[in-house]
């Protein structure tokens, strides 16, 4: 298999899953939790289902250096060398441009597909086909190809592609990025048929995704080509580039920088049970209810008058509750969580809220 | 000091406090717990409070064997001989006959206080002014007297004391005690000021405790009164009797046994801050409220929406809540409980439930 030895993988595991809190924490967020009790964590799942497309040693990593030891406990079979950690946050533009040169250096002809470690596809084979067929696209075609979900709900969380033209098999050119729309619009887009939710899952060829840098985000790619010839063929002189000139870069996403910009962008519709785990609400969806429709992780539960919930606790523990109507109850390391769901896009506040009157330790 | 040197106190805390589950457990009940957060557990500051009373050799300490290390570590002035262990649950009158047969033999002249180990009194001068009284018209009257405490509000909760003609201070015969009432009778009850809550703390001359028992409940005398001779003033005889012999007596209340039928029944009207921390609810009025209205135990709360509630939790913890209203939330050794404080009468059925589901280690 020749082109398939040209294949990468990318998985960016650096966020902090604050959204999950207190269940995901600073120390442990989302992606190295197994949130639904597989015995493999979301970031376990997502490497996993990439065998079958990319060969192992193709994979790399992006992460934080706080994660460093999680990423080699949950995945001791890949080489340091695959492990690549940032210096600062930066949004993903910066870090996956940094993956383009790294890769690009050691293959300059690869393809490579961008995923978020902390995402659930519930069909491993139709997600392999739509991400073979992906590559086989970038391979020939000069596209920057991107995922898109078929929208089964007006979800005002994530933002819209509209599909053109189609060229080939669920491939079709992009007419237009959207921002998260309101809930009017988002009725508009799903009844339309034309709008596909953007999954962040990115495939391209390196050159084509560099030149793209190039051309539309100058200040990020500018960073990269000015390293020494040589620079990200060796491991030293690569992580002392990086620590001294990543943190330079701006902090931008790579729709903004690039996606919403380039004309050779293209969305290949994929139906493969994508779910990004976002928030609660998505968890209680995406569990098996009890006969109260009560979701619970981890946990033993006794409930009275108590409906919708999701119980979520690290560590062994009993949770007794009465008259609780679509609640997140969450038990973790020193944190215990009740609030609606209705009210979880707060939580994010709560966290900062915690930090600033509690301290570091609750983060 | 003669007179005080014939005074004795019974403490009674052999209860396990499941009303206040999961924080107070049947390893540590309520009695042997800080509520107040104030140094001394409930326990601790029963004995503290009577000292004035009564000599400190005088108190006896009648507890269940399962609760030894807890009552020396927060006793630990106290002799061997001062801590009785039931050998089995049985209720108030073999209990306090006991600590009669128990006392008499030691001083045939004594007069005794018996109270409970969990109630609290924020005015303690008061209380021993009231019980200094007591004693001297038990010592001089034939006379087995309970504390009447005046009625704050229409409580269904409570035994009631209907008061009659004064005897002397604030002295009266009991014209009749009455069972828990319902809500109208209660305010009928607290409105007409004849009616006093039945405290539970109770004092009599030995002898005429005994003679009442061997009148009203000569069964539970029976057995006391089959010991052979000199048994109780021997501490291997006493407990090799009471090891047989106790676990045969009836199940019964002292006020079934005795106090509803003996005529020689007074009390006397107190006032001196009792609370008889029987329920979270009790907890809560009695607590210090933060500016919404929560009340916090041992932990440290961020609260966004919420009003009216208890927070109590052992070990150090961070609760984050959204959206309770006058809920109980309550944190300890495994089990968390999240209740609303108008459904707290049902707490006990769900330890019962969580027992039967889950194991005697969440009693």
């Amino acid at each position: 298999m020749e082109k398939k030895n040209h294949r990468y993988c990318v998985i960016m595991c650096g966020g902090i899953g604050s959204r999950f809190w207190p269940y995901s924490r600073a120390e442990r967020p989302k992606q190295f939790i197994d949130f639904l009790g597989t015995g493999r964590t979301l970031l376990q799942m997502s490497y996993d289902r990439i065998l079958e497309a990319v060969p192992k040693e193709n994979i790399v990593i992006l992460t934080n250096s706080r994660y460093a030891g999680l990423v080699k406990e949950q995945l001791p079979e890949l080489e340091d060398s695959q492990i690549l950690f940032e210096p600062a946050r930066r949004n993903t533009a910066p870090c996956i441009a940094w993956a383009a040169w790294h890769i690009a250096a050691r293959d300059p002809q690869a393809s490579m597909i961008v995923t978020p470690s902390d995402h659930v596809v519930t069909r491993e084979a139709d997600f392999i086909r739509s991400v073979t067929d992906g590559f086989d696209f970038v391979e020939t075609h000069d596209a920057l190809l991107t995922l898109g979900i078929e929208p089964s709900r007006p979800e005002t969380g994530y933002g819209y592609i509209q599909v053109g033209e189609d060229v080939c098999g669920e491939i079709s050119k992009v007419k237009t990025f959207t921002e998260k729309p309101d809930l009017e619009l988002a009725k508009v887009f799903l009844a339309s048929g034309e709008f596909f939710w953007n999954s962040g899952i990115f495939l391209w060829n390196v050159q084509a995704i560099r030149e793209a840098l190039r051309v539309h985000c100058p200040d990020v790619a500018a960073v990269f080509d000015s390293a020494p010839e040589g620079t990200f063929n060796n491991f030293a002189s690569e992580t002392e580039f990086i620590n001294t000139a990543f943190p330079g870069c701006l902090s931008i996403s790579i729709d903004y920088a690039v996606m919403e910009k380039a004309k050779n962008v293209y969305v290949e519709k994929v139906h493969f049970g994508w779910n990004d785990l976002g928030t609660w609400s998505a968890l209680y969806d995406l569990s098996p209810k009890n006969r109260d429709a009560n979701v619970t992780q981890n946990c033993s539960v006794l409930t009275y008058n108590s409906t919708g919930n999701i119980f979520a606790v690290r560590g062994e523990k009993l949770i007794v509750v009465d008259g609780l109507k679509d609640y997140i109850v969450a038990d973790a390391d020193g944190v215990l969580l009740v609030c609606p769901k209705s009210r979880e896009q707060d939580i994010k506040r709560m966290v900062n809220d915690a930090r600033v009157k509690f301290g570091d330790k609750y983060e």
